[in-house]
Order: C-alpha cells, then structure tokens, then sequence
C-alpha cells in the first residue's frame, strides 16, 4: 500500500510517497508560497500516486484538537497568508484520502524515536533552531498535544549579562526565539550565524540560552534523549558548548549518567535523519 | 480483593487500604521519621490487612527506572535520613506483595484526572506549591517520568523587578522553589503566609512566580488542566492573580477559549480530591 507524506514547513513543502516499511520511494520539495500557489502544486504531485492516506506533519499553531470544527486549520501564524488556513480539510477533500496530521515537530520527534536517533529509548525531546525555535516531545509511543500543542520557543529564559538586544519576538519580544532563533542571532551581531564562526561570544551566548532552555525541559519532561535540529545547529561548535553549560545549570539535581562530563554527548545529539526526519515522521503517522 | 496505598511524603506518610472501586476504607497518618522508625509503623499497619498489592506514591528525587538495579530508591533527597534507602525493595521484601511505584505529584495528577477536577480531559498537570514546588503530569493515561522524574520547581524564572531575596534552593539558590515555596515566603517577608493575609505585594510577587512558571508549562505541556495544591495554595486569593497573570504572560500566542478571562478558571483549578489526591493516586496505581 503506498502512503503519502508532507512535511508542511514555514518555507518549504516536502511531498513524498512512500510504504508501509517507512521507505521514502519518491519526494519533491515545493515553495511555501501562497495557499493558491502551494496548494495546486501538492494536489498535482499526488493526485496519480495511488496513496491511500495522507500523513501531515505541519507548522503551526494548527488545531489538533479532533473534536474541534477546525481541526487541522492553521491559527495565527506568523506566515499572514496562511491564517486560518484548513490546511487538512483542503487536502483530505481534494485527494479523497484520509489524512492524520500533527506538528512538524512532533513528527521529527517521533521519527527520530522510530528510525534515527532515538530508537532505544522511550521518550525524545526533538528541538529545532532555525528561524524560529521549535520542539516536540514523543512519550511511549505518543507524540504531545494538549489544549493545543507545545510551542517551546516562547519560554522566557534569564538574559544574559552581556546582552543588550531586545528581541524579535512580535508576542512577547525577549523569549527564547525572539533572544536565540536565527534572525536574532543576525540582528544582535549584524551578520548571518555562518560568517560569524570562530567568533567565541556569539556562540557563548547561544549556548548560554539554548542550554538554560534544556535544563528547563529536562526539569518539565524528563527526556531520555534530546535530539536538536534545524538551521542554527548545523553550528557543530555549539554542541559542546551546550553540554557544558547544562550540566552546570543542573548543579547535580537531577541524577543521571547521562547527565556528566563522561556520557552527555550521547544524551544531547544531532538527529539521526539529518533532514529527514520531518517527512519520515509524517509517513509514519499513516504507517499501520 | 484489598489494595494497599501509601502517600509517602516529606512530612507524614497517608498508609490506607482501598478496594478496586477506588474507594479507601482504611487510613492512618504517621509522621516522616528517620527510616528505622517509620517503617517498622508501616510494616505494623499493613501486616494484618489482607492486602495483595501496595501503591506507592512517594516523594523524591527517586529512581523510577525499572531497569535500573536501585529501583525504588530515593536520591539526593533534602531529608537526608532517606538518602539512598530502598524504600520500594524494603515495602515489597517486608510485606511479601507486588510494590508499584511513581512519584507523589505524578500519582496526585493521575488520581485528579481519575476521580477529581480533570475527569473530563486526558491531560493534567498537578502543581503542588507548600514546603517545596513540585508537580506530576497525566497524559493519556500514564504519568510522565524519564530520564529521572520531571522536577518542576527547579526551573529557572525570571526575577520580580521588585524582589531582593536571594532564594532558599541549596542546589540553584533562586529557583523557582527557592523564590516561591512556602519557607521562601516566610523568610522573604519575616512571617508566615497565612500571617501576612491582606498584604497585597505578598500575593501579587507569589503570582507573578507561579504564574510565570506556568507559562512556561502550558508552552512545553501544553496540558488540558492545570491543578494547584499544596499549602500555599490554601491562600485562594492567589487563583484569580495567578489567573490574570498567566493571561498577561500568554499575550493571547495559545489559542484557546480556556485561556480568556471568561473561562480560565475552569482551566487553572483547585484540587477536587482537597487532600485526598496522592493517597487516591497510589491507590489507582495498583488497581486493575
């Protein structure tokens, strides 16, 4: 049986097909333009595949809520073209398939949980740095939604003595996205983080924001793996720098081998998938 | 068939025997002694009463992995008579049945969304605000542990433009537990809580804190109800500034009708079993 899959991201739909064993057979990746742009081009790509379901792996804030009249509707996005956007009643109309939906997040931490980096524990904390900062939580073989879903990145963290910058956030101006997503890491220093390697307090200072997040997350979820994603982390010398400042955060509360000098590296890692993990989590959200 | 529970907290155990109905038909209270003396009590209550599995909501730090060879037995506890003693082999060797363990606020949240003000949702968070904060999470019928258990009052918050106490939390100073637990209340003001009703900056700091902090559980839980008990939260005054704080904090980023002034008190709520959650909890956790 083949199944579909999208990862619905903020600049870019991946589309793929794909089968019960979690194998992707094709993929295209399209433009997150306007819905009467996007939408056409998703429809067209799928409409000969044969899929029988249709996995959704989505940004938001989107409504998860099954019970909701809008369930699956996009909310106030910072993407304006897509407020309100039924995202899921559109694609399960036009492809006449039945389609789940859930965070792109969510699916990453879940497909990180089933086939990368993650697989031998039962619970994965999935964070992405990129142009916002995002996370999603898989627990014994459920991903987390709620009143609505996590939305990690607008916690308010402790500036940094050394900061003056005021943040990006629209909402709430200096949490953790608006202090240490991608633009405000380029607004604060005036350059994009890739020409700024080797610049030490730039790095410092991410570090010192994404690990006191962490530390905040190990305190509420308990993960048994962190696994951090997206564009920012492709900064390999950041990794480090974070297992050592979460380790000192902690101050020895929380009793873990994982959480020492000696085995952090395996607690806090890159993803298994690369840039897979978005649309492989989406497939197996149709996966029986 | 007879069921034992035991709410092992920092002050007093809550030993009760129950049926699979849920309902206690027996109780006693004993203060939190050095191990040598609270035990053999313990062993004495339960010897005769028939029981043929023992719940165990207990406090911690405590090791919850089943896997690991320390199982059931508490850490770097602050009641240091209890450091390293394996409560949960000690209770399954001595009273010869089957011992089920998680943590004190883990069993209070499952036993509120079981039998007390979350009966009607599938997520529930307990926060419990008294000599420390702690809190449990229910999702779907499990509780939340991990890597450890989550430890909720140890997060980081931001400070009060207006607060100079440097916190009590020997482990991070000015924690969440260390600026908002009860003796952080009483050595920040000079008088205990209930002396210092009608002192308006009291209350509005303590909701500021707790408020803060639930923000950040409602961006990383994301939970269908949030409870709050403990001894602080004796003081009701705190519900509706905690309320109004949290949507000020929020700045409407989580759309739900829960989070609007009409309805959030039907969202951050009492405790509908008063004190009888973590005895009803460690019941429910052995009952089929």
């Amino acid at each position: 049986m083949l199944l579909g899959a999208i990862e619905a991201g903020g600049t870019k739909f991946v589309l793929a097909v794909g089968n019960q064993d979690g194998e992707i057979l094709d993929k295209l990746t399209i433009p997150t333009e306007h819905p009467d742009q996007t939408i056409p081009k998703v429809v067209n790509y799928f409409k000969d595949k044969g899929i029988k379901k249709l996995g959704l792996g989505a940004f938001g804030p989107i409504d998860l809520n099954q019970k909701s009249p809008t369930y699956g509707q996009l909310q106030k996005t910072p993407k304006t073209d897509w407020v309100d956007y039924p995202l899921g009643a559109v694609l399960q109309e036009k492809l006449s398939v039945p389609v789940v939906i859930d965070t792109d997040v969510n699916v990453a931490a879940m497909a990180e949980a089933k086939f990368g980096n993650a697989t031998d524990v039962d619970s994965c904390l999935y964070i992405t740095v990129g142009t916002g900062i995002g996370g999603g939580f898989y627990y014994r073989g459920q991903t987390l939604n709620g009143l609505s879903h996590p939305e990690l990145g607008h916690i308010k963290v402790r500036r940094h003595p050394d900061d003056r910058y005021q943040g990006t956030c629209p909402s709430h101006g200096d949490c953790l996205e608006g202090l240490a997503a991608g633009p405000a890491l380029e607004k604060r220093w005036g350059k994009k983080g890739d020409q700024l390697v080797g610049v030490d307090e730039v790095w410092e200072m991410e570090a010192f924001y994404l690990a006191q997040a962490l530390t905040i997350f190990i305190y509420v979820l308990s993960p048994e793996r962190i696994v951090l994603g997206g564009g920012v982390m492709k900064q390999k010398q950041l990794f480090p720098l974070i297992r050592k400042y979460v380790i000192d955060m902690l101050n020895g509360y929380v009793s873990s081998p994982y959480l020492t000098a000696d085995q952090i590296d395996q607690y806090i890692v890159a993803p298994g998938l690369t840039d897979e993990a978005g649309i492989k989590g989406a497939l197996y959200l149709v996966m029986d």
